[in-house]
């Protein structure tokens, strides 16, 4: 198992092309948000605008839209009641992260269906938070494994696994891993994440994160990170990788890092690693 | 009557278990804010996020839902009216605070009487404003009075105990907690607790700490405390005089003090009393 | 004409005293905001609140509870239209202000015409805004003139006065002050205020200001002002000169001074010169 | 082909005349935001308030008007099916904006056709984003070309002009400007302004600013350049030169500058220009 490092920024966030327009850098799709976790889907939208994507829909309950916009007006918004407009918004997106606040209800299981159905063979596709667990309970495939990334705390981990969270290790989640052929992130004070290819383990992060919506915007990220940077399996690990960066340096003046100011700090320390060799 | 210290502060903010999750630092559950008085239950959710609490419920009108998510979407929301969604929310919760903006009709009642009968003993409650108000005029009993807080200010201690403002003093206040065996913190300009034991006076507070939104910003940091920190006792006596540490901090430059500055300066206050032996 | 200095502000901002609660600094309740113009009544309650008003309840249209809940949760809320809460809060209150964002439609001169009937001889009102256009328009009669302060721009003050822009000047407008026996803040580009026994000549202010909600702001701290301090010629007198002191401040940086950035600034200067000799 | 240099910002951010009021800096009306792009009118507004101008009113789909006063209440709101009091504002405009988020459909055309045919001989107007698909689509005419200004991105002006985007250059966009007989602002990396007597190129911006958004606030500032400022050739360089120097400035520190950030820094940059020879 390798062990994230710096390097893994460096690599990953190079200076943008010059010549560049806002198509450039993605098209990310978002899908959560019921009326209880709406503060979820916002709080991922807040990560992947501020990590860079192009652009950036969020397909959610109607009642999240005003104070979503409030907050971030850089995004659009979608009724997740319209299935024509969430038919056409899914077609063009580079990446689709649904999950976040999505609820377990007939309706978000009908939403992961659709994205299930549609994401195409260029198309990454994030499932997150609620998302994870409908898809254990009801025992969905994916589309395109290889091209899929869950992002479960332990507990999800084990819904969908079928490990329990004593018996997570390296090999039973590699195990795991191989099975399912799509890439895997698993949340703890010291995440891992589990590719393909190779597993990762990231030394950073730190018990000032543990709160609610920490998740949510590392989903954010890494769907941020997808849209924009070729090497998708070096994107995830850049994205965990920065978000425990963040998190341990605001955690030195913070007893409880808010989810939000991990999002508000992005652009300062993605120039930060561009700029570095 | 014992007279707090910063002690109490170094010892009750301790650093975080390196190994940990948001459910370690407890589940609050926030119930309040009418139409008229939805800015209570806001500023009391900011305070309870940002004093650590692992995971936030809000229980309040709907049309509070939007403008509590553009400030703070790391909180999670839930109707007051949707019954069924309250019992599960009430069930996993650690900690439950009830009256801020809660307001005084039928319904409000209702609510009130719902947490009452419901309260475990595992569970911590803290009645707050209306609250107060309510469980004083329709001479409701309380299921676990040594789990539970009273925050009342002089007038609501007023109509608890019966003792007219100009005749509370030490003697009458201690007299009436024993007979109500909950813990109790009178506000007024030098805030006193009353808890099973003990009774203490909190030193610090200014009058520029005297506007609308102090008390329920106070609520808000006891809930917090009393999620994450085992001592209760401790726990709510550190809240209070956290409070009116920080309140004390902002009046040297600020003529009144806002109580959401003093929200937005917990997470910064809590760590320096976290590296303080 | 006097004109005023920074003496105004040392007299009026005293410390505030030791032994007080939120109800020492007055209950303001502020009036105005339908659908076009709510953003008028949310600024003025930022200023209200800012320059340190003890309790602030604003009535206006219910589509602006939402908006100046999310920036302001110091708030109180009632809907225009409910008129049995509307009794109730003015009852209750120390200073009423109506007029920004207002509007000029029925429901508006019945606010109006409420607010001039209920005002008692020890509550203050301050008329701003469409506030000035329908009294003059409908030719309406204050109850309590002496305990009334009208703050019109110059084409407001013409309406009201019947004296053309141009011809306004110290002694017509002492003249019509004399008839009305209100208190006027007539707000130029140096700003002048006419009171019972004397006039007043503002010396600050800049181009800066000239911008959508500055006079807004100015309503919202001249009512702030009179709902904490005594002496309420002076009171007026201090809240106009500090929102051109700030607004020169602000100025030497920015080419346009945003009106909420005066409100935001409240605190700090409010108690700069309360430490002032 | 000029190149634009920071003597467009000296020659145009002049200081503000000592004697003046908010009309003074002009009456801006900005029209756009369905459902799905509320957010690219919000930055609009929020870029045409933070420079200058003097009154703002936006007509926006109705569910806008809440996230939009959360974030600037310094402006006044409209719902975009009040035709009546639509054509009331229209009528006092000194410069109209149409088409940030403005969308496709058969209200939005009507939108553009009532502006189009009520523009007078004095009044400016911006023809931005979907304002300039539906103008294309429809074929539709201007009333003034010559205080006209397009502001395209390159799809939009193969779109508008026919011109595909790889045979766009100097030439072939003079050319069809003639034809048009309005201005045009080609974006690209390289942004350059087609005006009856001169084109210009601007040499700043940056990829960083390749996000959503970025064009919506540029539009806002033109909007607000047009209102106070009075050779208006000159006042549209200057703010696409301010647009891009910003953004240059913030993207040393952001690997994305948000587009709101920009707007945010427009009164200090504005006031730099304004002191400077």
């Amino acid at each position: 198992m390798e062990i994230l490092s710096e390097a893994i920024l460096t690599n990953v966030i190079n200076k943008r092309p010059a010549i560049s327009h806002k198509g450039t850098f993605g098209r990310a799709v978002l899908i959560g948000g019921n009326q209880q976790y709406g503060g979820a889907i916002m709080m991922s939208a807040e990560a992947c605008v501020k990590s860079g994507a192009g652009l950036v829909t969020v397909i959610t309950q109607k009642d999240n839209h005003a104070p979503l916009h409030a907050r971030l007006p850089e995004v659009m918004v979608v009724d997740w009641e319209d299935e024509k407009l969430i038919f056409q918004v899914l077609e063009s997106a580079t990446v689709i992260l649904i999950g976040p606040g999505l609820g377990l209800d007939e309706h978000s299981l009908k939403l992961l269906k659709i994205v299930l159905s549609l994401q195409t063979k260029n198309q990454w596709l994030v499932i997150d938070g609620s998302g994870i667990s409908l898809f254990a309970q009801e025992a969905l495939s994916l589309t395109h494994p290889s091209h899929t990334v869950f992002t479960p705390h332990q507990m999800e981990w084990q819904r969908l696994s079928g490990i329990p969270i004593e018996q997570q290790n390296e090999q039973t989640n590699a195990t795991f891993q191989q099975k399912l052929q799509a890439n895997v992130i698993v949340k703890s004070h010291r995440t891992e994440i589990y590719t393909i290819k190779e597993s990762y383990h990231c030394p950073l992060g730190n018990p000032a994160m543990a709160t609610g919506g920490t998740g949510d915007t590392l989903a954010g990220m890494v769907t941020g990170f997808l849209a924009q940077f070729q090497n998708k399996s070096d994107a995830i690990c850049a994205a965990v990788y920065l978000h425990s960066y963040i998190g341990d340096f605001l955690a030195e003046d913070n007893y409880v890092v808010l989810p939000t100011t991990i999002s508000a700090a992005l652009p300062h320390y993605m120039q930060y690693f561009s700029n570095k060799d």
